[in-house]
């Protein structure tokens, strides 16, 4: 059970709150926000500590939050939420493309991948500059460097930035260049990059981790509006399961399910999700059809040549012919969809 | 590594062909269909071995079958497979809908439903007579008075009828009854059934396992195959994983991963494959942007009142609605795809 | 809810039961097996019921089955099941050792590893004539040869033999020459076979599925069960997970998980649930100290030669060091438990 | 492959290596570690680019690193690693027994936990001041006071502390007071934190994430140790699979399989493996059966009233009763598996 403040509460109405609750043998565990203060209550407490409090000073409402979380659900904020990522949207009418390589190779790499991209008619850019990679000896990225040729495509094309820190470090550097911090699957529960991230005032593409459940994902980002930063986009990349004739098993579900719950934005990325060129269109289309707010896609010059990834990127021709293709689908999807809602 | 013999193979061909493998230091296993025999040498032989078979009297073709699988594949059938299903096909330029209850319960159920299939325009109806159901206390299907009914439904409306056999008897009674018969995903590795359906003239809809790799599907269309009976459409029906947010997770990677190595039709079920009705729209329309020959879905005059999965079968409207915008997906994916195929 | 009835209840008292509890408002499926009759009432009934029902005549007990499972419980059953298989018993005190070829390859090979199995004071001796392979073209068996092998083992040696059917005919088969008929994982959710094995007199070793839960095994126990055999024996053999380091995630902790609702023992299979010879031992080890019932091993005289899973079986002289070895673990293992038991 | 230099080996030396393979057509990728470098040739080159390299002048040791990973080998150090935490060692011939409580809570908690700890034998005291938890709105650990709780059992008790960190700060707090950090599950592909306990002289305990494959387990150990810090001991805890009768799946399979290819350390925590009470005591007992150098065990004075995880804690009786059973089987296990050593 959650006990949400209001804005104006004071410290000591905050006070007498937390004690009332821990002398009807209750414990609290109190966050404070840059907007306001959620006091959650543990151990069970049935229906009758309702009438307790919410009649006390400062209490602006009591929510049973079963699943423990409360800002990423439409409870909370009932409309959709539309992030704004630069000069562009996320979960808009528009669909939202984000494309480009694995990994910031060279200036010429990313400068080709962008004139394609942005004469496509996407608005984002994707590209690492921090790798996580599974091996150390394994290619990490140019950092700064990479970042300095992303903040180039900015100013030549317009496009928006969207890219991975995998620590503070990194975040600060991010902020500096990019429009969109990305924190990849390996650290969705990486709870101090989380609240760092939080503490901000960048809009985070959250990735959902290898084996996490909905609602480990959902509280991954509640970790993140739990410190104030509300600009969170979730991204499916698919899962780890049993299955090896893809990467990763790609997980469309998960995109009914969380606008089921949650105001928040959810994208695609079929790329990582399958890891095989061939199935990148199929499943980009699925992605689409299934109601995604977009796509994240890997685009490179030359995929055999790729530091990173090379096996599933496509080529400039794929991603021109995949991405008029997918606007068709949005078209005859959404227009259809107003009408079945339920 | 397989041996394909000619149709007219003599036995004393087969025979000399055993020996020279034999003698050659490798164990064979013959496998004999109603159209042709196929040898297995196992154990690793290199390539010289093609050289001292490929010029015996009988000797076809011989394949490095590194998954041990031949039937299945682009290489054994170079075109597309187009199933014929009673009066109608799955596997060609049309959508296949497949729509019906789970499970048949009565007469005046499966007639009303059947009305509403078939003024869609769906031409195949679905309805289980036996249930394979997870405790021996649940409802295990009508049994031959569930298939009459299914026989009315087709007589009635023309629809063409595809139902579930769990056993050797049941497949029997289907056979009296339906255009082709099921295996479901418990008993895609029952293969004794799989042989059984693999002497008979009827096509097979064989579901994948909950836990089947990509290999383990193929190789149990190999197994009815090998048999004789090249009529089998695939279905996807969602893999068990650790998500729980449904119940199921529906795989859809395996479509384009099916149809880069097989020639065989394959259809997708979201109504198992999610288990929440809210999520069979969306999952159905990403199945048919992700290029799947068909959709299986589940369609009750009053899903509440089921009595096996109620929870994710469509009402006669939604399923009404939802038929109309995959027609439409279709549509729009089939024309592009053309033009994409690598 | 399950109505158990008592044994001696006429059908009239089955009659009025489930009269009563459809004029209610309850579906209820009736299952009667050898000794007597449950009946299922589907729906949610509440507490209420109960009092219309429990005076009636014929009615034995009430229960409420939340899991649909009652006669694998210890509700139902309140000591432990001890399963006589041919002249020894497994589930008593004694650690139970299942141990054997794979499959029946020749008489030399079962004769020789009999030989081994007996000397070692092993009961039980395994080997499969009719193998349940991936692909129609691996070696399928030697299928009643290789029971009459089987026989001459049982007959020379003392030992008790054990060997897994995949169909009805299979099963009248195995009932002729062995003492115990293994369902194998492929089958675990077989329903119809499990029906069959459930209506005759012979103990049955029911492996659990690659992808089965808790309650999906001991439902597939409750179908046999449900048909009169109460003579089973689980079986533990590794499920499917995305680790690869072994062909399978040998689950141990199943075996407390079973031990904690049901009476039925259980034994382990390390070879199959490894597939890797150097785990097999360790993985043995561990499978007694959890508290298993006893353990399935591969042993075979030329594991290299074996002609299905040779990468798993033990040679002769590593199957006799960890024979001793178990039994050592056993010892230490059931002393110390006594005690600590809650 | 990988170039491993000489610990004396110049820049210029190490130049020349990269320019020799950057002109033969590969990448490189360049780890330099506080004792030596280690040059990554990516690109599959083939055998021959060996006799351009091992006669370069610096060039200690040419590597087939199929895995990628080279320091965690046996084949890098061939002996067994005995890693020393505070005045103990783990890895040694003694088993290891890690106890306490999940969380911090209090000096009381703690004190009397560490009582019974200490009494029993044990070595290590565990107990968590930073809590990762999967809500924002959970306990989540009390920090440096923690800490300081924990500093205050080693000086009573003379117990060794392991305690959990999640970032550089939390790294940097647990030096002062602990003898070992522990990088949990969820941080177990946090690289950026890898690579920082990697530059420090603290012992590490490394848990694996929840869905690590084998490789990716010991590529983490990799990332630590290619910064210099070899004193690494890695912790099973469970995977995440379909199953749900416990709160993870125990893979004790990978204790043979880490001890195959490793030097490393390998401890089971069977308490949040399973996250049962009733289990810990049989999958303890199974875990050093298998092979396991320790154990972690959480150890609550009362179970039902902690604040983090007390479903699965073990009372002081159970875990006094279960410490001199795990002894026990060590005995038996250790004595017996010298002689099976193959």
């Amino acid at each position: 059970m959650l006990v949400i403040m209001k804005k104006e509460a004071s410290k000591e109405e905050v006070c007498l709150v937390e004690q009332t609750i821990n002398r009807l043998g209750f414990c609290t565990n109190t966050v404070k926000n840059s907007t306001r203060t959620i006091i959650s209550i543990t151990g069970n407490p049935d229906q009758a500590i309702v009438y307790y409090l919410e009649n006390l000073p400062g209490v602006a409402e009591i929510i049973k939050a079963t699943k423990s979380y409360i800002l990423v659900t439409k409870q909370f904020h009932s409309g959709k939420s539309v992030i704004k990522v630069g000069s562009a949207e996320i979960g808009g009418s528009e669909l939202a493309v984000i494309a480009g390589p694995c990994a910031v190779e060279s200036k010429e790499q990313v400068l080709k991948t962008a004139a394609v991209v942005a004469k496509s008619g996407a608005k984002f850019f994707r590209g690492g500059a921090f790798k996580p990679r599974t091996s150390p000896y394994s290619f990490q990225g140019l950092g700064e460097d990479g970042l300095k040729m992303l903040a180039e495509v900015r100013e030549r094309f317009g496009l928006n930035i969207i890219t991975e820190a995998m620590d503070e470090r990194g975040v600060d550097l991010v902020i500096k260049y990019a429009d969109c911090v990305q924190i990849g699957a390996r650290n969705m529960q990486n709870f101090s990059l989380l609240k760092y991230v939080g503490r901000l005032n960048i809009p985070v593409l959250l990735k959902r981790g290898m084996s996490a459940t909905l609602d480990e994902f959902l509280l991954a980002a509640e970790y993140i509006m739990s410190e104030g930063n509300h600009n969170i986009i979730l991204c499916e990349r698919g899962i780890r399961t049993f299955s090896t004739h893809a990467r990763n098993t790609l997980d469309l579900s998960i995109v009914p399910a969380v606008q089921n719950i949650s105001h928040l934005p959810i994208v695609v990325d079929p790329s990582h999700g399958t890891g095989r060129n061939y199935m990148v269109a199929p499943l980009a289309k699925a992605s689409v059809a299934v109601g995604a707010d977009g796509l994240m896609l890997e685009v490179h010059p030359c995929p055999e040549e790729a530091l990173c990834d090379g096996a599933q990127a496509l080529t400039f021709d794929q991603y021109t012919k995949l991405y008029e293709e997918v606007l068709e689908i949005r078209k005859v999807s959404c227009e259809k969809t107003a009408n079945l809602t339920m």
